[in-house]
Formats: C-alpha cells, structure tokens, sequence
C-alpha cells in the first residue's frame, strides 16, 4: 500500500509535489525560502483547500527559519512581511489566510515572557521550533479530519462496492487521505476492493490528472471516463455510491462543488444511487442561507477550447459559458459526511444541530 | 446568411469540405477519382451518415466517369470494382452500402433497351450523364428530408427560444441543414433568433469542432459548454428545449445517440425543459424491439486521455470504459421529428402507425 500525500517534511526539508506535472512525473520541489512557496501556491503546484492551508504554515516555518533581529518586535515585522508576500500568492484561497492567521497568533503569543537579554538568541530557535510545531500541528489536524472523514464514510459503504466520483478531492487536495477519497484509500489499507470510477472533470481534467494518478499510484481499481459516461455506468449497475467533495455549503446542506457535481447528483437519484458529499465541518457556511446565495465564479472561456489541446478545438472568439462551480441542490444528497459525524436530512435541522453541539 | 454544406457539385467537379481541418481551417479538396474518395471516407473528412450516402454517390459518379468499356458488361464490370473498393472505406457505415446499392440499381436498370452498335458511345455518355442524376437525386431527397425535418422542427420551436445541443447532427452531416439542427438553420434564414448552448462533447468534441463552427458560420448565436454544464445552463433557465439527433431509434422509441445524449434527457426533465429527437424513419428500425438490443460500440480509451492533447492527460496504461453512445429511454423523449411528421408518445404505437400509413 502506497501513501499519497502532495507534502513531505523530513530532515527540516519541506517538499511539495508539483502537481502541474502530473500525471506525467512525480517532481518533488523543495521550498527553501518565500519565493519557492508564493511560486509554488501561485503556480498551483499545490491545490486544494486544506494543502495550501498546510503548504503556508510549513512554508512560514522555513522562511523564517532564516529570519533574525536583535528583538521579539524587529523579528516580527520580518516574519509579517513575508506573511503579507505570501497572502498575495492567491487571493482567493479562504485556507490559506486562515493558515497564516493562526502560525502569525502562534508567534504572537509568545511574545509575553520571553526575556531579551543574553537569552534572545535560544529564545529565537525556540521560536522557530515552536512555529514549526504549529506548522506540524494543522498538518496532523489536517490529517486528522480526512481520517475521520473517512472512518465516517466507510460506514456508508460496503467491500466490492463501485464508487464513482467526480473531480479530485482527494490526498492531493489535503496533506493526507482526502475528503470524498478518504473512505476510499481507508478501504484500500484493509482490502474492501472499491471498483472505483473517476469522472475526467472538464475543462482542467483533475480527475484524469490527479484522481486517475492518486488512485492508481495507491493500487486502487480505477476507471477513468468522460463527465458525459456517467449516466451508462450507472445504468450499467456498476455504481453502487457517488462521492464527491464540496467548496462551500449553505446551511441548508444545498453544496457548491466542482462545475458537473449537481448533474451527477441527478442522475444518481435517476438511479436510485446514494450520494454523498463530503463537507469538512469548516466548509459549511451558516451565513448563507441557501446555495442560491453562493456566487459561482465564472472563468475565462479558452480553458474550454484552447486549453490542455495542441490546437483550439472551436473556431477563434466562440462564446463560452464557463463556472467554475455548480449547486447540488439538498434534495438529491444523500448524507454530507464531515470529520465529526454523519448529517443525514433534514439539513437545515440537522447541520444546525451539529453547529450548537459544538459551541456547548 | 450564409448555407453550409460539406459537399459541392459544381462545373462538373466534385469537392468535400475536409472536416478533420476544422475549425481551424476551411479546406476543400476535389474529388477526381476512387482513390480520393476512398481516402475522404475512410480518414472522417467526410462523416454523418447522411453526408457519406451523398458523398458516395457522387464520388461514383466521378469514378465512373473515367470508366470505358466496349459494351456495357465490360463498363458494369469495371463501375463494380470501384464500387466493392468504394464499400471498404468505412465498413460500419450502412448508408454507404445503401447509396453504392442504389446508384448500382440505377445502372442495372439501364442495360435492357441499350443498343451496342455505333451509338454505344454516346449510349456511354447517357447512362454517366444517369448516375449523375442518380446522384443529385439522393443528394436532394436527402436535403428534402432534412428540409422537412426542420419546418416540423420549427412547430415545436419560438423565436427567441434558448435551445440545447449535443453531437453535431448538422448541416455538415448531411447534404444540407442537417436533422436536429435543420430547425435552426431554417429559424436563422427567417430571423428566429434562436440561442444555441453546443455541448461540446467528449471525447471526440464534435460539438466544439464542428456544431459551434456550423452555426457560427451560419451567423448563429451560439455558446460552447463543456457537457458538464448542460446543468447549469438549464438551471438559469436559459434553455427552452433541448434537440438532438440519433444513430438508431428501436420500436418502441428508445434511441441511440452520442455518448452523454441519455444525460442530457435526463437532466432536461428535471428541469422541465421538452426533449426533441430528429430521427429520419430510415433510422427507425422497427426490428429492435427496445433500446436493451442495441449494442453499443466500445471504442480505444486512448481518445480520452492522449486524443487531441499536447501530452497525456492521465497515468498511461489507465482503465478506461469508452463507449461511443448511449441510449435514451423513450420516457424521456417529449417527440420524435421525423421527415414524415411528428410523432408523439405512446411511441411503440404511434411510431408503428407512421410505418403502416407508408405502406398504404
């Protein structure tokens, strides 16, 4: 059984699989300092929510592990400007701000009862030491919620079963197991023997390029076909469960997800096949209502018809329609599993319910 | 406005639009003997069932042009060869068979009353002048067809109308206006102003290559979506029907149709939105009972992951399921638009009512 995992630290070494290269090489990069890691995020050599959440805190670790500064305050503003550098590296990664949040309280708070005499300097490794706990810490936290993600989802499901899903949420998308994989590479480790079907995912194809690559590089069973398949492959029988991840859910369990998710969901139901999406806890927004308060980003149309391709596959200056994201509306989920439990409907009722359990 | 077709007879030359160059380039290349026309089928410059039929019978024409004899066996002899040469370019493609079968018949047809003395020669340009008739007569019927499919079509359809494709089952399918694209081209030629969401339809993208470039051509308002926005599309209720063409429709009205064809069905119901088939009858096999006995073809996986692409887009050697169409249960069709009118649900008994009237 292979782990898959898009970080490495070992050695004091910060590694990071550059997934732009996948599926045709597994080119490991080093992070060295800022400018490795705004590269590496901006690039989108590391995707996903949570690994670019994980990816900062380990990068801030490392660039300041060549700071200096004769005080707490000089060291500080050294390590606030490479934060602020980083926090430019993709303005829209809600993960990656939170990252940077909690590594710049972490130093923050230790600020009081250090002493800054002839000490400073040993006061200084053991800040870096501390930022590198931290780092370690959302990792394994990370790490953590996918397990649990995952223990939750075998639950749903059963050795043997045909599981088709739809993008990639999975190892490469976290530090370790995915969400909506998760169950699937848990199931690997003990040899439930999932026949796994990865939708493409058009336009940027992250299940051929990653799914299609995670999978197979861990030994699961793994079907590769276009978006517009699914709908014989469960006419077929061969799906017994959908699972999919989700980018932002309503309070009333309506999820956005990757643009083809809400017709696959559909089509399950077509099919009387459950589907499940899985929501780390923090990814269901209270605040919003409903899916039809969620703003779809709409994204430039050559990815459509230029992109990937050795020539433009539509005449130059067609009109395009491309979301980035589309609305699963709660009728057609089946349960939203989260790192805490399993949200069965009614949403609205239930996930409030989970919410209040939390704050008690 | 602006008439496509792939096929032109003009001033005694045969051309082909070579629709594996498109969209990028419009290139027409002439057809002067067997060999070329051989080369035209087979390498998909010409394709749809329909266009094939035409392009066949005037490529006979062509070839038998050249053809001597000193009487008619000896010319019959030689036409034969090319014809069982022409056979082999494409040896799925029934209305090949079908044309190469009548443009001999015709041929046949004029052995008895022939005189084989001095006027043989100009007997000769007689029966060529016969096989071009022949061939400009299946090259109108099947425009006529198409013609008719499309004012049955507009019956159904407003102006202004938003209207979802799949597939290319166009004007560059056929001789002209195409089946399920005909209404549109006769709406646009009458100011209809119709808006057309073309899938673009993996894995062989005939919907961004050749659909958005037809209708593009034709001054259509066209937008290209990846398949797995068709959802999104509907959902913002900018689609007020869905039409779509068909490989083989069985007796009870399940119908074959590109791969993803039976999704989109599917999706449309949910979203209210009527479901129109174009099926020319000849495409009715009344002999398939249901839409279960229709075998679809598999075809290589390599068309999703290396086709078309720069460099491979999932870990070689990958599983793949790849068939070419599925089948759409007649429950999801709202009409059948056929070249004899419009038939409407129950199928099995309005679709064998159509068949008995054309044997009266």
């Amino acid at each position: 059984m292979i782990e898959i995992s898009p970080l490495r630290y070992e050695n004091d070494k910060f590694m990071i699989l550059d997934q732009t290269k996948l599926p045709l090489e597994e080119d490991w990069i080093e992070i060295n300092n800022e400018d490795d890691l705004w590269e590496a995020i901006h690039q989108l050599k590391v995707r996903g929510a949570p690994a670019i959440g994980v990816a900062a805190a380990f990068g801030m670790y490392v660039a300041a592990r060549d700071l200096t500064g004769s005080d707490f305050r000089e060291f500080y503003r050294k390590y606030r400007a490479v934060s602020d550098y980083i926090a430019s590296s993709r303005p829209t990664a809600v993960n990656l701000f939170w990252a940077l949040d909690r590594m710049e309280k972490k130093l923050l708070s230790m600020e009081e009862g250090l002493c800054f005499g002839p000490a400073w300097k040993s006061e200084l490794e053991y800040i870096k030491e501390e930022l590198l706990k931290e780092a370690k810490a959302i990792r394994d936290e990370d790490e953590g919620f996918c397990r649990s993600m995952g223990e939750y989802g075998l639950q749903l499901l059963s050795p043997g079963m045909g599981i088709l899903t739809h993008c990639n949420a999975g190892a490469l998308a976290t530090s370790k197991y995915g969400t909506c994989l998760a169950p699937i590479h848990l199931g690997e480790e003990r040899g439930y023997g999932f026949k796994v079907f990865a939708d493409e995912t058009r336009p940027l194809l992250q299940g051929a390029r990653l799914t299609a690559w995670e999978l197979t590089r861990a030994g699961v069973d793994v079907t590769l076909i276009c978006d517009n398949m699914a709908a014989s492959v469960m006419k077929k029988g061969w799906v017994d469960a959908v699972v999919v991840g989700c980018d932002r859910m309503a309070a009333n369990g309506d999820g956005a997800n990757k643009i083809g998710t809400s017709a696959v969901a559909i089509l399950a139901k077509k099919y009387d096949i459950p589907f499940y999406m899985f929501v780390p806890s923090s990814t269901i927004d209270m605040e919003t209502k409903t899916g039809d308060d969620i703003e779809i980003e709409l994204r430039d149309g050559e990815e459509i018809y230029k992109k990937w391709y050795a020539h433009d596959m539509a005449p130059e200056g067609v009109k395009t329609f491309n979301p980035a994201f589309d609305v699963t509306d709660h009728e057609y989920i089946t349960a939203v599993v989260t790192e805490k439990g399993i949200i069965r409907p009614p949403f609205d009722k239930n996930i409030k319910e989970m919410f209040d359990r939390r704050k008690k």
